[in-house]
């Protein structure tokens, strides 16, 4: 049986990819080969940019409600065919069924979200700035943006700038990875029914070549973009050498800190859950914790424990908590940090090298890792790993644990465990990450609040999600007016 | 005599530079040496950049309500020494006094509405995003931040981020444009005597590779710059590429549109004063009209009348409209323009060619120009002429005016004369352009509204001024919280 | 065959009241009875207030996000029963289907809107408000609100509050009009459908002794009004005697401005749609004209034409431009000021007495009505009829109509019919109404405006709809918080 | 030597009243008659409003900008005459200078975030609510409105209204206090001084009369009023009786919660200072604590080691703790509830019977009164009781004291002793206090957040200070426009 081809989004209509190169699209569990995926050329992703600058057109004169309300009926047809979506992103992606669907929820959220543009998306205005004069500040939309998509949330992401820029009046190119593409493609089969006018929303396969192309494109006025730091910094150049407006979520390194006054079985919990689910391959994960006293003897039984009652198998099984890493490449990785850690001196307290799910045993497999006696200065400690391992460092105190924080070239996310106001509130004050947790392992903001690390974890100004999404896709006019008497 | 050598003003002191070059001030007037000014090196630039961030530690410790006091401090002291400021501006600089004291009011506002960062700065807050789980964006200082400034304003432009960097509990590297360093050198002066701890403010004097020293430097987070759009593009790409925050207000070539239902009298008189006050030197005087109908041959007798009444000369002296440009260099462009304007077929309705204030023969002098037949297509009608120069163009319609202007790569201001409000409407609907004047010549929003173009006349997302300015100059960290019962 | 009797829903369930005094409900095409609905006694009132006080304790507990779900699954199902609905309405109140539908569709709106609770309710913050203390505005639903509605919009003002309050976690009781309850009966089972906890939306039939109660109760903490301005001072005087929140909308009497430089065909259509739809009665609706110089003469052949296409009739039937008026009493009171109107010497150009739709002799039928040389002393200028009823008054200027708009003891809303921008602008300016017409008729905010007028046709502060609602229905409680160094 | 009488300041100047009856200021401290203060007869408030009415008509044209600048020229008279203001205020009232200064302080800090109006006071707006009509929220200033003062604090509390009314355009008439009119005569001079056009701002001293007038002035289009909850109630009704705007703050009685696991030894010295100072005259001071658990005999002795360091004496004096309460009626109002308070079976910790300042014998002296073995049913815990009197609870958890907190009819404050972050949480959530404490016993918002109490302490929606003043003294005109093509 031959393998299905990806077809492109563009203009209303699927169109066949005249690509000449293609990428495959696995099953982790199996290494089976479910799709293959153009690796669009320049010219096709300028077309999808054509289509999107003429849809514009007309597009940003349909009222902000009338925009909205499309985007809640694609809601409602996410919902119908919610089940089956999750099934196509476990499938391509390895990630265990139940993530899939609270990664469709926070999806529908940002939909929601973005359906009060009405309400958000307005401009400010006042009277007599100079006697007789006015002023108002009118919010636009700008025209067409590009969206550029990693592996490891593949219908979430999207999402962060999806639906603000189509409620906003703005025309989107969404380039999904070329390892999960299956699931964009899914979504995109409910966008062309949901009402949108053709050319707003388009989907482009591909990979570096066709990210270029839209970053060059002149009919395109914006990129957001997901990714890891390296490559995220060249998009940041890049985008600014086209001259567009541009976010960049990149890399993490994300601490918690585990304070001898907090609660240590309900932390213990939190922190597995944060640092093993969506097999690690989350930038709000948490990649290591910081136990000050104590703490770091008394957590070490609680995180084997509960590591211990975690099953790792195929995603669609009922009682699987872990499903297999997305890709060979990371799964080698992993690999490679572990040997690493090893090497420099760190020690397995769980050992996750040689686990396999016995009946898949061709998936993409790696075990749960937790690395003691580690130290700052280890490689396991400073580089992101993205994978199911989490590095447990001593350290004698609160301030020690910040310097450590401030130390990580990093900013995403940093997390405390503690049942203390002052200590959290000196956490809040200090941490200088996007993204705090209080007793919170994956602090994800919820998508009426924007989201964006700091430092080599977010390159721009304005954020994903929330108001700053309405901000970064629109334009506000300044309009000064003064009427001659006649 | 010997010349006075401007010094930096670091970590709270004047230092002298060890800058291996200078530049010359000049009086455009008289031609004369005002000042010497070091090109500084880029260990000095660092040196600000260091003594700012070790400031920034406490100062962003410090209440916004103590911050915003010593900014009305500041303006108390700027208001007592106005005068004084205005004599330096126009002699460095070639502006009529009155516009050196417009322009200083500009810099005031800005100070005033930046003191309002207590209101303005907070950040939001959700209960319950999901049970028991409280949501929090709160508002905090970034860090360092550095303007690069331009000539045209030296006092106003400095002043759209400064207040609010410092406002907000960030620090600055100001670096004031070569040619006119002494008006920042003066108000330096009496940022000295406000109260602000020493390394929250920093002067640092210098040129290109000055510039390039602050964008590169770690320790500073973000740029902002005011120029032409030829640098303004290197400083988007350099800044990003550094991972900097950047906000890039660039080149412009700003359209009036003359309807024939516009008060002619009263257009004519608002056109003059926004293509020449300043002698031209406004990122949003007109560089050209855009006649429709009859209005072409209507408004000519009334320009030719408005500006044969208006005396060039030393803008300190009374009576005077308008005084020099500020460098021969520009003085040569406005020139080299004319010459180009004349060989492509467009007339002189208004020759300032050999225009000479009498009693200052080395001045740098240019006259008044008005070019009549010009066409879309001509030189003149494409680039920023930066000088007293204004294109006229015949269209048919508000349709051919309209594409005139979109035709533009860019879209700093564009003005309409009219008194129909469907015309007035279908301009701010249509004209793309970041600051829209409707019977107003020069569209400059109020210092609470924020102020940028599109297209090429501005690169980045938020803009000087206004709101928009609290968040370029603020982080703001989304926390999570969640306690566990003990 | 007996009549229905409607029954009041309370703590989620249908109850049928004790009530000894029922109104009737009829149908004003035809005068037949409909149903009977019970005015409910006060221990009713109480019953749901205490039901609603309850239901409050885990209602405010409920996420945001989750509210606002069962809101748009409330909007689903009204979609779903739309027609059914628009019917019910069409038949106890008279006015055409079609408008039925567009009232429905502004109770949409407003779900839509409240929907944006989550990003809509934030509070807001700051750090250092003094050196380690940090002060929060917490937003919190406030408990338990009524809304006393009027006859003339079943379906769409309870809109105006009751979404928002769910949304914001608050409860609430519904007083629906006893004249067009069986809207609201309708759509209280779709409530009961949509996923309501019980006791969080309760339905009250009921007359002044029911309002009454609601008004007393110490288990209610918010009043929204909308009626006439007799009710509704007692309602604000009362309310305020119990300590409650409070929002009044009340009477009106909106004045149209012809300008000699309006497009008077359209502006002609847009009057009479105006002042007809609806048979007359919204509060929104135009009551008069003043025509400014010859518009008087020129708009009054365009009027009768217009009016005279109009067909009057059972809005069921296509075709049919204008239903009954919903009472007797309605139609008494048209009868008894057109009858003033004639003693006090204006005429009538369009005379709609004694029309009849002619296969409904037994209806509620009020024909079109224009009075011509009305002056602004007369009765039918000063008081607000409440019918289709439109009054002609002759100004010499732009100056002069204002003064008329000035004089009324009513600010509900005015219009302004021209092509002048510096018109439009005097208009905003100086009207002093709380809904203004560029070329509007029916100046209605949309869901995302607040909604309310001046003088005597509101009381209160806070408005209904958009930001206003959500602010009338939370409590922004302030936190101070600093913590002590252990 | 014959006594000052004190004038009125109307339409810009000071007039005699022509009152028949007059009231005494007194010196607490000696009970010398310091001033004689005319109870305004209501037409001398009615020219008072006349005046504000015509001086709105060119106050509303003056830009925001500008009238901010007079609000900030009055800030700059106020800090030159501070000393001079504090010394009239220890005067009048009785406390401490260094308390006069605080209290001005605030007043001050109004000023400032009122003078944010340009920025604070704009209105929003949409592009296309409908193909081709925008909506816009203009914000007009309303007109008139009166403030209404108590006693407790002469200076501040009329700046939680004067200055955002002022700055929206408003025009603004205070009725001081007649027991303590002499500060803010004091300021009207420096009003006086700081440019506001006449009429602007008016001074009517006088009783209940006097605001009785005021109410009911159809001139007046708002109030604002400050005291307890008896008078509160009917300044509500009868404003809302008149049909205006009102906000009314009323009573308190403030629990502090102490919990174990707070710091004691601060907890007690915050508490100390909550109950005392301002001799308890405070809407925010502490009325009693509610000690949980051991905290209730471990704090004992801290409280009374910390009262038996505070000297009674004259305000004026160095070293001075607690000066006099302002009137014998207040002393006989304290001496009354505790006899109160020991014939139900409370007893004294520490007892302020017969305590005097040697050296002023005839002073209105009241000492430092706590009372022990309080429980909640007692008068002395249930009424306000406005003096030096701090009650003590035994509870056994936080729960009871929570229970004892909702109680309450008042709903000012409440403050939390605690250094878990859970249980501020639970008590952030749960209060349903106007304004909490985490560790802080006086719990005053800062200008830039409102401030309001809930249940009886405050009657109306919008809040005093803040985002809600800028709201409460403007009305936000909906303008909603369509350009017919001509």
């Amino acid at each position: 049986m031959s393998l299905p081809v990806l077809k492109n989004y563009i203009d209303g209509a699927w169109v066949e990819s005249k690509a000449r190169e293609f990428g495959d699209v696995h099953n982790p569990v199996t290494g089976e080969t479910l799709a293959r995926v153009p690796l669009s050329p320049p010219d096709e992703a300028e077309a999808a940019a054509q289509a999107a600058r003429e849809a514009f057109k007309t597009w940003r004169r349909t009222p902000p409600l009338k925009r909205a309300r499309i985007l809640l009926k694609l809601k409602e047809l996410i919902l119908a065919h919610q089940e089956e979506i999750a099934v196509t992103l476990t499938r391509e992606h390895g990630k265990i069924k139940n993530e899939a669907h609270m990664e469709l929820q926070r999806a529908i959220e940002n939909i929601e979200v973005a359906s009060g543009a009405p309400s958000m998306m307005m401009g400010h205005n006042l009277e007599d700035v100079s006697e007789g004069i006015d002023e108002y500040a009118i919010r636009q939309p700008v025209g067409v943006y590009a969206s550029l998509n990693p592996f490891n949330f593949p219908a979430m992401i999207p999402f962060w700038s999806l639906p603000y820029a189509v409620a906003c009046g703005d025309c989107q190119i969404v380039k999904a990875s070329p390892l999960v593409p299956m699931t964009m493609t899914k979504i995109f089969e409910l966008i062309h029914q949901a009402g949108f006018p053709k050319g707003v929303l388009n989907l482009v396969h591909g990979g570096a070549a066709t990210a270029q192309a839209l970053m060059a494109s002149p009919a395109i006025q914006g990129i957001s973009f997901v990714g890891s730091t390296p490559v995220g910094r060249i998009v940041y150049e890049t985008s600014a050498k086209h001259g567009k407006r541009v976010q960049v979520q990149a890399g993490a390194k994300n601490w918690g800190v585990v304070m001898p006054d907090a609660s240590l079985e309900k932390s213990a919990e939190n922190i597995i859950a944060s640092a093993y689910d969506c097999t690690g391959q989350r930038c709000l994960a948490l990649a290591g914790i910081l136990c000050v006293g104590d703490t770091y003897e008394r957590i070490k039984p609680l995180l084997k424990e509960g590591i211990a009652r975690r099953k790792i198998g195929d995603g669609l099984e009922p009682g699987v908590a872990m499903g297999p890493i997305t890709s060979p490449e990371a799964r080698a990785r992993v690999e490679k940090y572990v040997a690493i850690g090893l090497k420099e001196g760190a020690k397995l307290l769980v050992d996750g090298r040689g686990v396999k799910a016995p009946e898949h045993r061709d998936g993409y497999w790696v075990g749960h890792y937790v690395f003691e006696d580690v130290t700052p200065e280890m490689t396991i400690a400073k580089e992101e790993i993205f994978g199911p391992v989490l590095c447990m460092i001593r350290v004698k105190s609160f301030d020690e644990a910040l310097e450590i924080i401030h130390a990580s070239p990093f900013g995403n996310a940093a997390n405390i465990y503690t049942s203390s106001g002052a200590t959290a509130r000196r956490f809040k004050y200090e941490a200088r990450c996007g993204n705090l947790g209080i007793n919170i392992g994956v602090p994800a903001p919820m998508a009426m609040f924007h989201f964006a690390g700091t430092k080599q974890s977010f390159f721009g100004d304005l954020h994903a999600q929330g108001r700053d999404a309405f901000k970064f896709f629109t334009e506000e006019t300044i309009v000064i007016e003064r009427w001659f008497d006649r």
